[in-house]
């Protein structure tokens, strides 16, 4: 039976600012990558998500980002590699403390925004977040771009590293997401959304935007959750999958609590 | 044989801002408080002197604050329940992060300036430290000002209290420090502090500003190290509880280091 | 023929982060409170709003606030003297800085949240505040809670000051207003709100939530504008005021615009 | 007579942490740029340096830099040309607002540290922090790195702007400066520094790394001011000028006090 697991990226709120429908979203998806209060995110607010995730026994991750709340941490930055690496140790205990308050575990790292476009390709920069990681829990996994050089550098230093996809970005030909700011870069139409990712799971195989078609490795499909379309195509999604028999599933166990089938 | 700890305030550093001195006074003190990013430190700073106090065999705690940089976390607060115990967790996980990969451990928390003051009385934001306190890691010792009502509250509530007296800090009638604006508050003369601190030790004493002497309980006497002086001091301090047969220790064990004798 | 001024607060999304309908708002009220980046607003998003308020004539004013984003501003805080006048000075010259770029300049301010409560009645806080207004542009005026200490001070210390009534709050018998956390101390039905308002207006009475009635100053009126029911009350009350021939219009001269009527 | 003038960066404390001796280097210098929060300088630290600056009538220039505090304004960023925009007049005004408090004026900008050295030549910044001092004041003039591409740029869309070198730093044969990471970058004996900045006034004129000797031109001199040495070296600079006759002047009036001689 093929499994795949459903990510999103929760905890997002910042004190009086609400984002997204994180008590929705954690109905649909398996994984949860929970913001750590450097691009969004408040202790108060995280740890009522954890909870509400606890709750329904989804796996959590820590979401680390830039510095950079103003700019969401969308922005290109260039800490030093004692700052990135402090940066992403910090923001992981910080989000360890709050999921043992909750009665979870972090179980994996989805660096956001900037960091996760940056270190999909910096050598310098990726090195940084895996030693931070490393730092403080070697057993941690690393979510990132199917097909980057980030996951070989990752699984070379160690740790285990799953592959993720993107359910509603169009794809380059080498693999890479065609960018936001380019014609076509976000599907829309959730039939076509479902198609593609259905093939996905079941041949390891995506068309790109040129019309070609490339092997892509993916344990994990992100969903977004930020508008309430986006929720509904989130919810379309585990739908066709289900009924399709690709069992969801987190790509861990999911510590005191059952993993969601 | 009488032992006491000494402890300091120390991570305080922020960016490009140093703070103290920090490796002398880790030559000094048995008790490292450390900031945890809310009144001051980041990460790559207090990764930095976590990893000093590690190699020194300094036991290290939760230098926990409000969220006001600019104000040093000095300035009274009101923040909700919910956010104080998220900060207070947050602010604790963050540490104990960072203390693991610095190959150390969080033993203890002591809530920095304003927050210090306020929940030494203010039974509901004394509540929601301890609930933080008790949501991570319940075997966290609290220190707390000597004979302030915070030590019987978090006792009742099943922490381990350790309390705290100020080497140059003068006291009221009630055990309460006399305000630092009010004339007399700072003690600046070496020989005068050692005495005071001597005779607190050994006999569980100290002389009042009004010239009263009252019973103090205290295991750990707070020293500064944010001026030139204020390491002196500490090291005269030092000095003459060594010479005097006092032990200086850590009141908990140090992981992965040995204590400081 | 009666005329009075309608305000909002604007300008308070941050980031990535939305809140309220600012442009729709900006249809209805006379006078916008804009944030200055404090307790809320990012420049280019201040900027935006100014840009259209300017455009529909719509007289701007500093809505300063505590400098505590995560809390809004709403959380008391005890910022020294030369804090605050720093801070005040700070947010209204940034807004200066911005409504010169938009094409419109501030007429005057209207502190937020606990900064406007804390003033209304305590001297220090008050003092620093008019002490900052003074000191860069003492022809700014003052919006402040009707019946209020702060009043008759800014009054003395040689301000303009406008007084402010709550459309849709309770009142206490002194003037005051009913605290959030107390039943009643919201008034949701819009034809109360109106009728409640027309009278305040007419007569300058309100009735207390004791039943009694009591004179009230107000040349200006509050609306909030975060919701869609606040925007659908507040165009209501528009409708109304104008429907009984009570003429909506900002208390100063809008420049480099007409002023709405 | 050949005039020049000394700036340093100045206002760059923060909250409880000094930076420089800011006291010291205003009575050196004919200009200081203070900076204006985001990447240092808190409103109240920024109002004393200014009333300090208007005291000895030495001109003042707003500082602004990248959001970032905690990497002082020194790490690259991309922010939106939007955000760039509303950041640049942001951080213009609120210090324009201190100013005025102060008794003094805002007369020219200085952009720091990574924005610095990014707007010498990328053009889509340079062109938003120039279109935000052409909307709050195009009679703001732009000080900016001598031979750099921005200075034709911001010429050419109307600026007035004036040309700065740098005392201590060595030249690259385009006119740039030798990166701080490469060796010789900083020059540390006093007169070496000295016979440079005599013949770069006099003369329009210095000597690369490389052996060469290029043409500068620059009406202003960044001398440091954050350690004792360096306040030393810019005391020593203003001596030698005086002493060959070189009279030390701001490029502009400054308002409300005398220039300094």
């Amino acid at each position: 039976m093929v499994t795949v697991d459903l990510n999103s990226d929760l905890g997002e709120s910042f004190g009086p600012w609400p984002m997204g429908d994180d008590v929705a979203m954690l109905d649909i998806v398996t994984s949860a990558n929970i913001a750590c209060g450097f691009h969004a995110g408040d202790p108060a607010g995280i740890l009522k998500v954890l909870r509400a995730a606890a709750a329904r026994g989804v796996m959590v991750g820590a979401h680390v980002g830039y510095r950079d709340l103003v700019g969401f941490g969308r922005r290109n930055m260039d800490p030093s590699s004692e700052e990135l690496v402090g940066d992403t140790i910090y923001q992981i205990g910080a989000l360890q403390g709050l999921a043992k308050a909750a009665g979870t575990k972090v179980r994996y790292v989805k660096p956001h925004g900037a960091l996760y476009n940056t270190i999909s390709n910096d050598a310098r920069q990726a090195g940084d977040v895996i030693a931070g990681i490393k730092a403080i829990d070697p057993s941690l996994i690393l979510m990132a771009l199917a097909g980057a050089p980030i996951v070989k550098r990752a699984r070379a230093a160690g740790l285990t590293v799953v592959c993720e996809a993107f359910a509603d970005r169009a794809y380059n030909a080498d693999g890479t997401l065609v960018s936001r700011r380019a014609p076509g870069a976000v599907i829309h139409d959730p039939d076509q959304v479902a198609e593609r990712m259905l093939r996905l799971v079941g041949e390891g195989r995506i068309a790109t935007i040129d019309g070609d078609d490339i092997e892509l490795e993916a344990q994990t499909i992100c969903v977004h959750g930020d508008t309430p379309t986006a929720v509904a195509l989130a919810q379309r999604l585990r739908e066709v999958f289900t009924g399709r028999g690709i069992r969801l599933a987190a790509f861990a166990d999911v510590t005191d609590g059952a993993v969601r089938g």
